[in-house]
């Protein structure tokens, strides 16, 4: 397990990391961190390590791009001083372009995406014990489809940015495609892109995988 | 204009419909007619038509599938005495199949589907005016999808059953498939089955175009 | 059409415009433009034209007079960079003479109206690429009625100030008198003022029909 | 003053009526008697003859016709064995016919509208000490509006029933005319029909006058 | 009748007065003038004198005290520039004495409010046409009881300012002593403050007597 | 202490027994047997006694009178079978005489109080292990006053069916006599009726003392 | 994994069961497995097997006790033909005797628990393919706490049923135990019985543990 | 009785002493003392010492530890002037240490504890007649149990503090554990913590005896 005794480890994204946690703290009793994947690998975490103490923050906010990443960085992750850092985002910045795509103000397209977070990973990289990329994903299973060529690009770039950055990388999309291959998408989220429970525990353990997380234990 | 003076037609359905429409009653004013396509078929035939004294009424039901439609049709439609009647049935009863697949009592299969439609229609037909049977839809781009195949197939049951009375088919997913060539799913339907604004309104046209409405007159 | 390809229009006005858009953006999905007119055009300007992608933005706000439009002109028109803007101001003007008469400090006289409405006109004119003017207009059969003729005059001055300024000129209350031959005004707005379904589909076709909308694309 | 030491009023109709008076009973303190001319006329009634214990009780319901009195007069009306009955009925009877001319079936015609009003009136004249009739009304000044044609025939129904029965008869319609010259009816009814304060306190006293009450007393 | 064509009458005052007035303009339709006397003295007024064209506003404020109004005047009162101005203040200036007799900080003894009241008449008279001093009540029929003879005195206070001053004088407590002769407290207000709906008529009553209202014109 | 291991005592009455105790039981944790006096008795009984384990039931009904007891009362006190029972009735009976005087249906008059109460008196004796009657009260200083007069008879009732039944007595009407000496009625209950915590606490005061409650055991 | 292709496994227990899931049906998306254990099973089933379809059912309800249970057995576990069913009942048989010690009514003690829940297995084990037994649990780690003794015999209990009948028992008193060796009972459960999201994580794994799921597949 | 002729008296607390009190002020009628011991001392004094006039406030607020209350100190205490203060606090500053642990900022440990406690007395110690220290408490019976043994250290720093101080000691800890041997821990706070009606009344009773309160004074 790649966490140790009394780290701190905290998870910033969208509304599929936010899910209803408790602002502003994101963490404490009481669904305080949500209903999604956070809660999941915390409670997976305290069930399998109790005796490892893992702090979990969670501080996902509904409808981010990585462009309202950038703006509350600071407050919410840099001062907030964690030894791990996950990292899910880039949904909206690509689903905006697809269901409101008069509304270009609202887009981020890949060359700001990609220049964003490497920024934002390099500032944080020295801060940190270690940084966890989870790339954003479209739970379609048809790879010609628009948004999903789109979605998996901007995966690209995460993934590129992991290797470079020597981060921990997440293959979120391969985790819903081996799912695909049994269940339609509609069973795991009805707009394919907010997940039902189902869905978070898959992202939940892809997670988990990458750190080394035994089940068995 | 096929429709004639002083006229009743009645729509039934599941949510594409339904779309608040208030109950029992489905008529009257302060938005009686829901906010989906009926309100827009009403306010166009009104707008344009304002002598001919068109009376719609919207029966329309949250998750009905066929089965439903065949347990209230004596009350809501057969009790009503339309001189018109429009039927837009079957997502429900696709849709079952992908997202709940496990639940198989909620399945309506195409054999039942076809039996009950036929059944209803043979029925209705000898006391309406006329029948105007709109296909189910999947606001769904990729033909090859497997939701958007079955549909396909209902789809096809009711063009087959149109012809076989002698009802007016509208085929919506034709409607939405010329829309999909320029706009993206997710702008029409989040969840490819519950149409925007946008999307109700593609419907209307699509039904009134049958109908020989003239927006021009 | 003379909308063209990726243009932006603006509308502005009251609680007709209003009809519960979001604020402060007044565009998006879920409902963002409000249940009105502006609604109605953008549904059938989407359903008709998706290749020309028209992106519409709703500023309308409930109770305003033309004295509210002028406070809010910097921040809700001109900052917004529209190609095209549309208005509809005017009723609230005259309403208040006839509701409350006796509290003379929320009544907008002719003379303040014209003055202040041929400034913003003059003001807008050269940042954008058309205007439309849209008649304040009251749903009432008898022209002798005193706030018909009073909105008459107020829609006098705003078919001067769109010659003057070479404005489309929307005549709703002409679109309005052609419907109340067939209906009386209480099925198309209670008050005679805030429309139904069927009332806001006639004020969507007006406007439609003069900026050359062809519903047969 | 008709009223007498002790005796019981009671109110039936519609909307006007109604204002939100609790159900079932339509007597007791909190506002029990809605928020209209009801409770004008108990409140009045209370002030200046407290000593006479008059007994009000409303039983007025939202949208009724002269059709759904008659369903519900042995229990809102035999049985609470009122010593005075007034009744005003036949706005919506007529409006129905206005607002939503299509649905045929909400629309009280005037020989249904007589025929009705005059077997109540026949049934229960033995059993009261006097029957108020209250005309119905339309707040509309011209005389020659369609609504308010049709509505002056009701009322003159009504006074015809009541000189033939020997009822009280309040023509509403002159109390409203009368103040008409001096305001516009936006300001006593937005829909000219459900009466602000002003236009309850209208009702009201002509409803007193007709009784023979003395504010002066 | 005192009141002249086109003048601004302001009440000001408590709970009694105040009654869920919209705030806080405290004018307009829907109820903007609360569900107490305010409302109806207005309704009075407009349905005997519409062609005076009366402005009634009302600035009661819920548990205000003489100290409380002093805070509220300049903006409350001289600015809205009244032509006549009503005044009812006074009853929790005494109440708090008994119903939370060792919270000290609340109670406005009569020295304070005496002080007060001249203060601010003084200082309002020569900007008014006239001024009408409310008595504040208490609905309690035995003259003996204890918070009685402090309302008495604080009455008594009013009196003499109103002649002092040389203002209309209302005595509120008389007009309830002489339906208490015949109803119980409890019938008129619960808790012997908040009035019933006769409770606020009577108060209007008295109110309009001394400005010479004719309710027979 | 005259409660005994394991007993069952039941509390029924009107609004000042209820309370909003939970419905239909009347008894459990959080808050099941309201906020009033039996509440304070039973946390009072738990602090001092708990080795007794007294069940405490509240069967308190807002609004009751003693023929609404009559009417509840094999459901309500006898299928229970309560060792104790205690019952405090009577201030509807009498308030309504007072606060809707002229609803003569809803009074209970002194003669039906009295046969009414002594029935279920001589009914329930023989299964039970005691009774407790406290008297109705009214929290009014005057004994001239017309409803304290009127109660006081209706407790005097109370109290001489206690002594032909051989029932505990409990004078609540001496224990608010005591306490009025001091503090004002509007300190403890605005309506002289509803107490307020310290209200409550006298009657439990007042009901321990007749039962022998030791406070410093 | 013990569970095959297409079967059925139902849940039936008390609130930690229930966990809000939908009613009646206890099945379907959008949460309708409820928040708890159940819902974590499903998703770990589902997000690791999606090949096997399994279809999860949900019939816990809040508050229930095997007295409970028997009532609505027929309905709920039999009619429903689940091939796997899973039972955890008991908590509130021992918590009523602690929390509410004096309403022996609500107790269920443990020969009364023992018969009913024997006779219930006996009766559905011929019709199931396989029924797991979970034991209830206290989240105390004081083996001499009286309320934990008591439920470490229900547990024995359901442990010898569960050998007596071939069952799988899930000792859910020992997961607990496990983690409270390194956590204190509050972080795990306030009350020490509604377990927070790691609780239920901990009921979902020592499930799993029986069944031979395999996280790792 | 050790409090005299008017005096003040200041509860300042967590949320056993907040209990929904009405914020800011902490006094006044209808529940402003809010649902816990404060209200019910309140109430027990005005019952049996009425002729005193003691005026209590309540300043608890939910979640507080004594670094909370050293920040609103100023504000909440000293600009209060009150007679008397007293204070129970250090729940919380005990409590985040066992629910969640790994949260350590949430944490209060005995050291800064004591010293904070220290200083506020200390500071306030000369402004006041007498300070009452309540120990936290936890009601749990088992001495052992990690999280009581904690509250027992605390509770022994208050003891020692009121001992250097001179203050009052109330030894709520002691006062529970007179009942936990006959009351399951359950019955009186499901969570140990947070009483039920009769947990706040022995609070209640635990102050008073230390104020020499008389109940059958």
């Amino acid at each position: 397990m790649k966490l140790q005794q009394g780290q701190k480890l905290l998870f910033i994204g969208d509304s599929v990391t936010d899910c209803e946690r408790v602002k502003p703290e994101g963490e404490g009793l009481f669904g305080a961190l949500g209903k999604g994947y956070v809660s999941n690998i915390d409670a997976l975490l305290q069930s399998v390590y109790p005796e490892l103490g893992i702090r979990i923050v969670n501080k996902g906010v509904n409808g981010n791009t990585v462009r309202d990443l950038e703006k509350r960085w600071k407050t919410d992750v840099l001062k907030q001083q964690p030894d791990w850092l996950s990292i899910m985002i880039g949904i909206n910045d690509v689903w905006r372009q697809y269901d409101t795509p008069f509304i270009k103000d609202w887009h981020v397209y890949i060359d700001e995406y990609e220049e964003t977070l490497r920024k934002l990973i390099k500032e944080t990289s020295p801060h940190v014990k270690g940084i966890v990329l989870m790339a954003p994903f479209y739970i379609e299973s048809n790879e010609q489809d628009a948004m999903r060529r789109a979605m998996d690009q901007y995966g690209l770039v995460v993934k590129q940015i992991a290797e470079e950055f020597n981060c921990i990388f997440v293959d979120t999309q391969a985790a819903f495609n081996d799912i695909l291959r049994n269940l339609y998408s509609s069973s795991l989220a009805w707009d394919r892109v907010h997940p039902t429970a189902t869905g978070h525990m898959i992202l939940a353990r892809a997670f988990l995988r990458e750190i080394n997380f035994d089940w068995n234990k």
